[in-house]
Parts: C-alpha cells; structure tokens; sequence
C-alpha cells in the first residue's frame, strides 16, 4: 500500500486520547457534528453498525417474548412530574416545545407563534408517557405481564457533547415492562441485562462486569439499576447498557393498578431497560488503534472489501471479472447468522484506498491483482494484524474459510480486550495506594490515570461522594460476582459492604 | 364460535365510514390517541405491522444501493426559511423547541428555563438538514451520487388528526439524493415511485395509480412530485407514498455545488421521497370489512392463530401438545421470505376469542380440539371469507400447503380491492354529470359520495380551485399511464391538457 505514516491516525491513542477519539470517527466516516447544538450526523458506514445492534439486539429480545410498540416523542410537563424523583433528574436537560407554528414578525422575521397551553417536552425517556398507557390497558392479573420496547430517538441536553458518547439526541431501545410482582419485575430485569451483557460480549467483543449500581448512580425513579461496564483503552470505564427495577414507583405515580387472582386492588411492578448508540463509541474505544477503528466482525458495517489493482488498463476486464464473481461467492456465505456482506471498491487512487478501509475498520481486506488471477488466490489484510502483514490465500480456501477467519478476528480481539481489562484492574486495600493510583503522573496528559481499582466500601455515600469529589472517581458497580471478600472502606476504613468497582468514567 | 352479532364493528361501513374506521382500529388493538394532542400510541399488533412494511421496503431500497443514515430530529429555524416555499408549507404546522431546561418558579411550578438563541424545528421532513450536509460532503463529481434513506419521527402540528392517517406525529422513512445531472436524478424519483407501488401492490395488496402531482398539490419546493394513490372503500383517495424532483432548489437555496467532470462548477440535483405510518391507515381502508381489519398475508403482522379448544379439563394437555407441535411445524415453513408467524391463544374465554382474532385481521385462524386431534386435523377459518365458511383440513396438508394458501388470500384481497377500484371510477366528460357525480345524494351520511372520475382538465389552476372550492374534490394526479383522449376542461370547456383523476381524498 505505498509509503504511510507510521500510523494513520494523529494522535495516537497514547498522545491524546479523546483528540484521537475525534479523528478516528473522522477517519471512518462513520459519524460527525451536526450544525444543531449537540446532535450527531450517523453516516452509512456508522448507521450499518447500528442496523447490525439493533438486529441483534430485536432477536434476542424478541426470543424473550418483548414486543415493539411505539409512544409518542413528546411528554406533557404534567406527565414529567408525577414521579418527583425522576422529574428531578431530568430537568436540568430537557428540550421543550412551547409553540406549534411560525409566523413573521412586523420586522418580517420568522418566529414562534401559536403558544402551547401546556408546554411539552421532547422524551428524555418515556416511564412517564408508557405508565399513563400501562393504567389504562391493566385492568386484572390477565392483563399481565406487558413486556414492550421501542426503537426511537430520545433527547437530553448536554452541554458537552462527545459523538456516540453523549450527545444531546441519541438513538436507542427502552424496553418497559408491567408485572403482577415483584419476583417476576426482577427477573425481567436480570434477564435484559444478560442480553445487554451477551450483546456486548459475543457482538461486540467487549467484556463487561454486570452489577448493581449505587443509589447515587441510580436511574431517577429506580430502587436498583444494574448495568454493565466496560473498559476503554483509556482505561475509564463506559456504562453500556441499564437495566432498572423500578419497583412501585411509577405505578404509585401514575396509578398503575390490578386485580389480583385473590381479587385483591394492588399496584404493578414495573421494569425499563435501555441501551443506544453510546454502544458504537464502546466499540471504537475498546478495539481502535492508531490506525483507526476495527470493527468486530459479528456487527461490522461489512465484513470484507475486494480491492481489485490494474497495473495497467488492459487488465481492468479480467480483473473485476475475477473480483465480481469473488463478491459473489462470498455473499453466498454466512457468518454468524447473517450474509456475508461485501464491499467492491474499484477507485484508482493507490495507497490511499487500502487505508481508507484500515481507518473504517472492515474486517477484511482482500486485494486482487493480475499475480492473483494467474495463481487463483487473494492477497488478504487482516484489520487484527499489523497492515504489513498480508498472507496469500487460494481463492477457494478464502470462500471456504470466511466464517472461521472472521471468527478468529472475533475471538481475537474480545481476549485482546479482556487482557487489557485484566492488566489494568487492581485489588487496592491501601487508601494511599488508592488514592495515588488514581491521580494523573504526567499533567501534560491528564487522561492518562489508573484503570479499574476494586476496593472495599462501607455503603455510605458520604464516602462516595468524596472520593467522587477528590478524584472524580466513582462506583462504577458493585458487581454480581464477588470480588472476594470487601476489607475495608477504602475512604474511612469502616469494614467494608462490599468490594467494589471504582474508576473515573465516560 | 357461538351466537355472534350480524357483524362485529358497528358501525359498519355504510352506517359511519369514519366512524367504523375509529372502531375498527379499536377493535384490532392496533393503535389508540394518546394524551398528546395529535399523537398516537402504536400497539404492538399495529407496529408488527409496520415494521414488515419497513423490512419490505428496506429491503427493496438496497437493492438499488440505497444506504441508511440518521440526521438530527432539530432543525434551526434559519434553516427552514433557506428555501422558500419549503418553509411556507410548512410554517403553520411546526412544533417549536425554545427552551433547554425545567426550573421551578416562585409558586413552586415546573416552567421552561434556558431560553435558546436560535429556536429549533422538531422537523416536519429533513430537506433543508441533509442539504446543509450534501453542500458539505459534496466537492467533485467523484463524491455522486448519493443515496440516503432516514428512517424515524416527524412532526407536523395537525388541528384535525386521525389515527395513522393525519397525526401530529408519525413514523416514516425520508430518502435524500443527490445528483450530477437531471436525467440520473429524474431516474431515481421515477425508480422509488416504482418500490412504492410495488410495496402497495405486491405488499398490501393496495391498488395504486401513479402520476404526477399537479402544481398545486405539490410538495413545498419541489420541480414535480410524484405519486401513487389508492381507493379507500368509501371511495376516496389515499396518497400513498410520493417523490420528488427537486430539480435544482434545494441545492441553490444551500448551495451545493460540485466540479463537474469537465471541471466546471454546478449545482446539484436532488430528490427526496417518503412513505409513512399512513400506509397503516391504507391497508385498513383498503380490506377492512364489518368484522374488523384485514391483514394482507405478506406484510401481516402474524400469519395464523392456533386456537386450542377443551371441552373438559382432561384434554387440555393433548390439546396442548397437539397445538404446540403444529405451531413448530407451521414456524418452520416460509411465506414470501419470511417465516410463517403463528400466535398460539390458549385462553379459555369462550366465542369471543375467535372473534378477536377476526377483528385483528389475522389471515388464518385453526381451531383444534378433539375431534381434530382424532382426525389428524384442523378446523380452518379464512379471513378473506365469511366467518362461518371453515374447513376441516389434514394437518399434513395443512402444513405443506400454508404458503400457497396464503398467497391465494393475497391475491384474493388484491382482486377485490382492485374490482372495486374498477367499479367506482368513471369517465367524465360532462360539468353537470361531474358535479352531480361528486355532490352526497343522502346527506344523512355526507362520507357517500363518488369515487374517481376521469376527466379533462385545461391545465389552468384557476378551474382546479373552483372545482376543489365547489366540490372538494381535488386532482389526485395526472396519471403516468394515458387515460385515453383529454377531452376538455370538465369545468370551463376548453381543450383538456390532460385527462386526470379527481376525487376526494385524505
């Protein structure tokens, strides 16, 4: 592919980290700024990774039993308000509507008009909108359970925005769920996040740890919100993906009741669960290098691009012949469910085109020249591997073997991750060592700080808060699975709840 | 399924078509109004619906090297007034965003807070966003065409909504594209008209006509739009899905430019076209009878109901077993290039259950009991025959044949809609018979009135008002397909440009 820099990507990864989060979304033409405060613009090749989340997404849901239904985007501020919690929560960042037309004004300039009567806010979430719906259809425990998700867009505003990370709209599914008791409401809440958990592990090649987050961290409006939590390179932790027991608060907010079987009048339990778009900048910070993204093959945009090379003119016939027929016997293949997809890129811009595709992280790079026609092979480029390192392949073991190569890419890079996960967790007892783990050594990269350290906590959120305050360090989970035994608090040194996850977070 | 009114919706369709039409999506549970003004809530019987729809057309999009992307659901209101007849068509029904946040006022009241600078437009269509990013994305003719397609919400303030047909809110797809040249732009509005008449027809069984909107009719800041239009069974017209050529607007009014490959400098050529949740409201109107809805087996939100029926508790689990077994034989096989969706209804509520699922619309209904399990069969009731008319069939055959049954519904519900397509449309070539054809004989029921009339029309837009003041009745457009000789101006008698479809319509 010619003379390259040594990387393609500027920064890299360890001289800027979130400068290189920005130009390795550039570079894949993925996603950019849109001119509206906040919003992103989701490109084709960014919009296909999330066509293949969310299909991933749908089947597992709907092997569960959840339906999709529709509510609509905007939420009356009376509805807003009825749980106080989470009216709380949300308000610092709520985009409102307060008028239905435009008109000119005397100076012929275009304003507002047609004030609402009650003004109406663009769905940050919708518990409150599906809760009203949940009290009209629940009559009797045959009403029960309802377990509905909706694909949409929500809006929350931020002022910092990061594309795919925070933005101001993003999209996502939030699944809502009504049940006759507690026990089912909470099994519906571990099960969605096992599938956020499956989804992020066998899709997306990023491990995670499932647990319970603090009050602190909770969902407004949930007695307990589980999650699961990532590790970028950065070493922060991402929240990917929430799951919320919400108990009887919305059902008490929104008088969401039933007849039991013993004829008794009692309030549902209710669930919601989300995950979005945030997802596809997990998988640029978990895999990317410098030079640029690498998507896992269960959920990339494409699998495998065909870059057919004329040396000269009368070579173009017999090479996109060999080429299209090439793309044609791979798309018969299957991989993990799906076809397998192929890209055809025939430009004549020499080196540029084969890193064009490195920085769009495809899978697979297979070149096809006059040298592969004659010996009946391809050329091909692993996105795992170093670029240099291409392995001539017959072109029947290529059709053959796909799927096991793009599994092997799969498997490569989620014990990539898992090994940068566990190299950088720590079991801290000491808070000295605490606390000097977690503060940056080099000023002039203040990214570049401690990873996941799992240390004891007393349960006060006094402690929490302070250690939040001190290091904007926080309890990214207490995870389901023990992490031997909790010691002691690493702020107070109080016998300690639980060992917890502690790290600075996206 | 026991003692049964005479029909299942009443109103029936004589009786109150609009009305019949609220009750019937009632009865189906496929939609209600929610709490916000103009929008609705989209039931998961109503959204699997639609989501075949949206694979349906999804599917055909790329075939044709349509890619999908996402722009923000905010536009700044300097864009909408760029282009200006786009923004007076819709001015009058924007929701406006004027405010970030919630606070408290001194009474303690949750009021807007955080004023913006620049009001923002939840869009109504996102013409003038995706402009803003083709002027950007585009340099050279190298970088055309290009061929987006969003799926998402828009919004348009309606004072007189109804459900699917006219909400304040609605699900859609938009594509955007553009273009080095007219003739290749010209191409591709032509070339998605044609996957809207084909998702109509082949689809949802929905008759369409296509033709060119006239001036009036036309989208705001389009060259020409184009459409297709069905006869709902009160004998108007439904615009089903439109294109546009956008000429050369939208790239002039935010300048999108381009070098061309004779390095000169031109605008670009755009198009955009849409289809919507409306499509929902057509399939209704289309088959629906006084029983309730009628799912077109392709696009049906499930294929076939099993329908268990135990006399006595004892042959509940033969029953059982025999249903189950039968659903997984049934799941197995394939309909259309989709597998056939079968819902199991166990519920021991008597006659009321068969009828539910007549009202659903549900193509196939098989009851089992005993006697079926003895014979090795099953009782089968057709949607597209009366209730009563069911036929006991060999469970194997059954299975084997399921496909070809249900393409004979299809095609059964195409013919139909298609007959009365024939029997209510009329040449015109007399003012007095035009008007007398269009003016309600019975004003008792003002909804029964004529279907579409064929007649000359002089191309003046003055006639095209009187006729539409005068009567309500509008061109629904200048059909691809000659209707034989235009005749003359059915209004002011001079020689026709053309012969048109009127009628009334949504």
């Amino acid at each position: 592919m010619g003379k390259q820099p040594k990387h393609a990507i500027s920064p890299t990864r360890s001289e800027d980290y979130p400068e290189w989060y920005q130009q390795v979304i550039k570079a894949s033409d993925m996603a950019e700024r849109s001119p509206v405060r906040g919003c992103m613009v989701i490109k084709p090749w960014g919009y296909a990774l999330w066509e293949n989340i969310m299909q991933a997404m749908d089947a597992m849901f709907k092997e569960t039993g959840v339906k999709n239904a529709y509510f609509p985007l905007f939420i009356p501020l009376s509805f807003m308000q009825k749980e106080a919690e989470h009216v709380e929560g949300f308000a610092k960042e709520c985009a409102v509507v307060t008028h239905h037309r435009l008109e000119k004004n005397s100076q012929g300039e275009l304003v507002p008009a047609g004030r609402l009567t009650e003004p109406l806010v663009v769905r940050p979430t919708s518990e409150t909108i599906i809760a009203d719906a949940f009290a009209k259809w629940i009559g009797s425990y045959r009403d029960l359970p309802i377990v509905l998700n909706q694909w949409g867009n929500v809006v929350r505003w931020e002022m910092r925005t990061r594309i795919f990370l925070r933005t101001s709209e993003f999209l996502w599914q939030e699944g809502h769920t009504a049940h006759a008791n507690r026990e089912e409401a909470w099994e519906r809440t571990l099960l969605m996040l096992d599938i956020y958990a499956r989804l992020a592990e066998e899709y997306l090649a990023m491990p995670v740890i499932k647990g319970h987050k603090t009050a602190a961290e909770r969902f407004p409006g949930a007695v307990d919100t589980i999650c699961i939590e990532a590790m970028m390179q950065d070493r922060k932790a991402l929240q990917a993906g929430t799951s919320h027991f919400l108990g009887q608060n919305f059902a008490r907010a929104s008088q969401i009741k039933f007849q039991s079987a013993e004829e008794k009048e009692e309030y549902v339990w209710t669930t919601s669960w989300g995950a979005s778009t945030r997802l596809i900048g997990g998988v640029i910070m978990t895999h990317g290098d410098d030079d640029g993204i690498i998507m896992p093959p269960r959920a990339a945009s494409a699998h495998v691009v065909l870059l057919p090379i004329f040396k000269k003119e009368d070579e173009r016939q017999a090479v996109m012949a060999y080429t299209e027929s090439l793309a044609r016997e791979l798309k018969a293949r299957t991989y993990h469910g799906r076809a397998v997809t192929v890209e055809v890129d025939p430009r004549d811009i020499g080196g540029a085109r084969g890193w064009e595709w490195i920085k769009k992280g495809i899978p697979l790079r297979a070149e096809i020249g006059s040298r592969e026609i004659k010996e009946n092979t391809v050329f091909l480029g692993r996105r795992d591997t170093p670029h240099q390192q291409r392995v001539s392949l017959k072109r029947e073991a290529f059709v053959a073997e796909i799927p096991g190569i793009l599994d092997e890419i799969q498997n490569n890079l989620f014990a990539r991750a898992l090994a940068f996960r566990t190299e950088n967790t720590v079991t801290i007892d000491d808070r000295g060592e605490f606390y000097d783990y977690f503060t940056p050594r080099n000023l002039e990269k203040p990214e570049i700080h401690g990873g996941f350290a799992l240390s004891g906590w007393c349960g006060d959120p006094a402690c929490e808060a302070k250690i939040k305050e001190d290091l904007t360090v926080t309890i990214r989970c207490v995870p389901f699975e023990p992490l031997g035994g909790a010691g002691r608090c690493i702020r107070c040194g109080k016998p300690g709840q639980h060992r917890v996850v502690f790290a600075k977070a996206y």
